[in-house]
C-alpha cells in the first residue's frame, strides 16, 4: 500500500518560504497568484494489508515523527 | 481557485532525507515502512477563471521556478 503525508505549516502560522516564492512568481509575471504555502510530502511504501489499519498507522508516524504538530497540521492520503 | 504542486526528486535520483527518514521510521517500531521518498508541496491561491489556462500557467510556474526539473518531477493538482 502507498500512502501520501502533506505536512503544511498551520494556517495562523507565518510562512515566510511561501511569501518568498509568491514574490518571486509575482516578479516572474505570475501576477494572479495571490497566496502560496509551502509543505512537505511523505510518500510511504507500506507492508500492509488492511487500509484503515495501515492509515492508523501513518497517523502515529506522524505525531511521533513526520509532523511537528505544535505548528503543523498532517493529511493522510491513500494513493492507489 | 486553488492549486497544489508536488515536486518530488525523479525515482532514478537518490533520495538520502527519505533514506533516513525511513531508517528513523524503522527504529521507532514502524517496521511496514519499505520506502520512503520526501518532497515539497506547493499550495497556490490563484485569481483565475478558467481552470484549463491556470493548470497551463502553473506549470509554466513549475518549469521556471517551483521545480528542478533536471532531477525533480512535479504533478498540478486542483483543490475544490
Amino acid at each position: 500500500m502507498k500512502a501520501r503525508v502533506v505536512v503544511t505549516l498551520k494556517k495562523s502560522v507565518l510562512d515566510p518560504q511561501g511569501l518568498a516564492v509568491g514574490r518571486a512568481l509575482g516578479s516572474l509575471g505570475f501576477n494572479e497568484v495571490k497566496d502560496v504555502r509551502l509543505g512537505k510530502v511523505i510518500e510511504l511504501d507500506l507492508d500492509a494489508k488492511d487500509p484503515a489499519e495501515a492509515k492508523k498507522r501513518v497517523q502515529d508516524m506522524c505525531e511521533k515523527l513526520l509532523a511537528n504538530t505544535v505548528i503543523e497540521e498532517y493529511r493522510v492520503e491513500e494513493i492507489r
